[in-house]
């Protein structure tokens, strides 16, 4: 009933990432567990853990139909809790995180074997709605009427696809009838390229979540957990939904960033200032002003053979560091007097290992 | 149902405390919550975070009288939980201890106004037979008649003492009476020198704890929480018992090790290999070779002012750093032979305030 | 004749110190030595360094009569290098210094057996007129006649004072002639008492130095080199003379301030900003916003017992982190209405193991 | 005069790298400068800098050519020094090498405008033998007369081959008629894939240096200075001639090892213990067991499709951590009993960006 233990942590904090024209970045994590289903923390520690990093918004889904802690309450003490409502860590929860300025998102993992695999639906009304359904399609429109946002989580979860990550017709059938917006594009450590692909293919909303079960400890400086930024209208329920629903996302993953070519195009310019000054005749200088915590890896890319930059180097790429300010130099030869400095930012992927392109003018 | 997040910390782990001759050096933790009382975490993280930090045993000891999170789920759900059993932390957590290699302890903490305040009692068969009580005397008889040991938790807590820490009538009757056997000397991030003092003076068993409520973090390199160490017959929890019945215990504050001059000065020695060579007529090399994670710090005591050696600092001790070998040299000045080496180990607390005495010899 | 090692390094760079009203405070270290004495880099590392760790102004204070590597150079060429200037280290480092915004200030070490030992004079003019003196007073004249500024090194070293550490006849002679006008309380990872002292009583400036001769590893986050803050009405040469004069000093070693009441008091006020208010009848809120990266430890001293604050720990003092706001809650007892809140700043070193009591007024 | 900065630093050390069969891996550093060229420390630091990061074997190679210390000493002191002799270096650094058990090589750099460029010549007898040469070939005759061991360093340097790494003419001359041995792959932060290739088809040496002119800075835990790994009969000199004239040599680059297969696949096996058991019919578990502190990244490869086993993640490598023990399960589908389980070491470069291959075969 007294102290809390000291923490002795260096440079643990949130991590500054920019806000996009008109709208703001918001960093989301829509997947994450507590003791009323099989995560091991009260659903206020999830408060306490985004606040610790500079979350905006989260969302609790416990397992509709895995719940062993309950489970065990109810083995260990004979009081028949079966009927415990799903809501109950969304309504422990959505005090605590009013008072602390956390967007907390009503929301529930439809739990079932593969395909069609395990789902969230969040910005739910009412958790309870979606349980005890033999059939996933009953839970699936029971979310749907809710207006419910719904992804599919992991789909390379080695327990449910061991050796390859396939796309069943289940899937294709929940997406033409309205039922799928999203996928976990990255799980925890996990990246699943193939999610990458679909998103882009098929128009759905890339999704990075933590999946938490164990309490998340703080991190050492510069790392972070997997999440998705939002870029969103405003800093409300709403303003995240519609943005999700507009695949106005992109997800953050060790020190990459995933996600379509519009986003993450909008999200490096916003970053990133880019200026030109020609310091002679035959010499420009591109200087690049990172105001973001973010780090970017350039590799130099196709172009005309009389403009010399940066040299490509396989293992150490070309690296701009967080809030740091930097120029590349670049050569003028045989009397040109400018041309086109491209060159692939490595750790942002616009499709499963292609890093986005970018060119800079010199006129 | 996925991954974990991963842990990118520094250098944390176990720490290396030297056995004592005859008996094992067991790092415990005899004070901590879960959601069955006022922690936040599931009891089966209390194991996780004993097996992550080194220690061979811990209690969990939720709240008689406090259950605000048990509590909740009645009040949200409507299903009567206030029978719920006293043990079931114990049951959920002990086959996972086992597995592990933990040492769990069954506990309760007896919770009642100042005084006489909060109390744990450990080594229990059944915890609900202390539920329940009006008066706290009928929970410390259903302890005393499970052979508990029973320990005041915090005497200094400031929302119990808010300006002094007295002890009452009440504690002496429970002592005289048998109902106490040791005191919180540290608790969490609170170190409490009257408890230091009155463990002394009426002979009781001097313990550390963390008191954790919320999930404990991962510490940073040379950190760890604050423990009992027990220096027992066997890594058996009846030889647990039976050293804190003899006080065979130390407690691991910060840098500091807190007891009796008895278990400090066996401590030290089997931490710290001493020996002596004269290198010649006018000087003597003492060689300290610490074999152990903990850091001495040193500072000379009066002695033979013939005798001349390292110079007090009193900003900067003299400072013996963990698994390193260090040389002092002494010089012999007017003719001396040789003479007691005097000096104070600054973070060994024999009493409050009082760091240990030690000499070495030279002849 | 290619890259420089990168240098992976956490937390590492400029400590924030605020300035007193109406002065700067300047970061500075007056003693350290190159390859032109018994140092191991080249005078422009100098330079590095101290725009590496945000110092404002050094000097390079070489020995007169200890120059092993030019010897060296000397024994193993043959080429006669005796005649060679003692301010060679000075030419070289002065272009890269203002190149870099760093002062450099030419000096040199006068050193000699103990009495007196070894003293530097900075602010010369011409380091040469000094050296080849057999009398040190000869030295100590060229150094006057130029208006330096000379200070006792390291009174404490143990290879020049092994037992004790005494103030000879000779000293005070200089002092009396006026060729003492400081002492070093603090060099490297020595702090001299005795120094401290001697300043006070006999008012002399207080000098920190980190008498670097190797390379200075850059610090981890939070550490420091032992170094003199300078408060000074400018940061010019001149500004830095005339603050010596007048003994606007104090020294920072490990996380200490040691200095005389006068200057440590400003630099406590200008650092942290204190506001009081009264919650209600019987308690009142002291918030202490500190502006700096000091760390304060806190002591409560006597009061009046009507008055209850934050409560002695022996171990671990109450602490107010850098950049950080805290507030001391005080409780008012049996009807007062204020009184003297008494604290002593344990690390703000006014005398010798005495920190600066400090009093904050509640009405 | 007194005390060196202490050094507040994380895990700092040598790195444990595995000895070969019959052989001894030795930890190099080929090129580095001093004052006595145009780096700024005197030569004593670099054998400190060697002890502290564990290294076996160094060579300073001052610039025979450009001495710009040495030069300014003798225009500000008009004292002439540029008959200094080029052997000093090493003459004042070997005793105090001998005595730390440091094995210094006497070495010089042959410095010219590209082609052919920068060349390193070690296990010279006599440094000045190769000076004041104005044909290069001079000075290689010399080097070579020596029966020097000589490299070509960092072809890809910016400075000499800004757009292009470019093999000249020269170069072939020198290779054909006996003067070029090895070629430096990697150069402080730079890895050049040129070398690497070149050193492949044409049998030369492939050598990772820090080329260092600033201090060298202690390193943050994991991380170590650019370096060549030499796979010596013994620890002496002429064991380690021996080995680069045989080309037994690997470059440590960041977290990669970079040299010829034969070589990487010898240290692969001696720092990874491998032990395939079968668990039952359908499944086998390879335990690797690293016991250096190497890290290794696997991908999986081209593989009879009834195996089965770790997917790969094109973001996030398969890991073995340094000094851990880690199992891979395979399962064997369609009623096979074994097959070759194959997989690429990414970060060991048998050529420019491509990985080793591996086959554990299952049977």
């Amino acid at each position: 009933m007294a102290a809390l233990i000291a923490l002795p942590l260096i440079g643990q904090g949130r991590i500054n990432i920019p806000d996009l024209p008109g709208l703001v970045t918001l960093k989301a994590d829509f997947h994450m567990h507590t003791v009323f289903s099989d995560g091991t923390v009260w659903p206020t520690v999830r408060i306490d853990e985004a606040v610790r990093e500079g979350l905006d918004v989260i969302s609790i889904t416990d397992h509709l139909e895995f719940r062993p802690y309950v489970q065990s309450i109810e083995t260990l003490s004979g009081i028949p809790l079966s009927g415990l409502s799903h809501n109950i860590a969304y309504e422990i929860a959505k005090p605590y995180a009013n008072e602390r300025g956390i967007i907390l998102i009503r929301g529930s993992e439809i739990t079932r074997a593969m395909p069609p695999g395990h789902f969230n639906a969040i910005f739910l009304t009412d958790c309870d709605a979606l349980a005890n359904k033999d059939d996933y399609m009953d839970a699936m429109r029971a979310a749907r009427a809710q207006n419910a946002f719904i992804f599919w989580n992991h789909p390379s979860w080695t327990s449910q696809q061991p050796d390859t990550t396939l796309w069943f017709p289940e899937h294709t059938m929940l997406l033409q009838q309205g039922f799928l917006h999203g996928i976990e594009v990255a799980n925890g450590s996990m990246y699943c390229p193939e999610s990458h692909r679909w998103c882009l293919e098929k128009n759905l909303t890339m999704i990075g979540t933590s999946d938490a079960h164990a309490p998340v400890a703080p991190f050492a400086a510069g790392r972070h957990r997997t999440m998705t930024l939002v870029f969103a209208r405003s800093r409300t329920e709403e303003a995240i939904h519609e943005a999700l629903r507009e695949r106005r996302t992109a997800v953050l993953f060790e020190n990459h960033i995933i996600g379509d070519e519009r986003n993450l195009k909008a999200l490096f310019e916003s970053a990133v200032e880019i200026s030109v000054t020609k310091t002679n005749e035959t010499t420009a200088q591109i200087t690049l002003r990172n105001k973001s915590d973010l780090t970017f890896h350039l590799r130099r890319a196709g172009h005309d053979p009389r403009l010399t930059y940066f040299r490509n180097n396989t293992i150490v790429p070309y690296t701009i560091r967080p809030q740091s300010v930097q120029a590349i130099t670049v050569r003028l030869n045989e009397g040109i007097r400018g041309g086109d400095v491209n060159f692939i930012v490595e750790n942002f992927l616009v499709e499963p290992e292609k890093g986005m392109r970018y060119t800079v003018r010199i006129e």
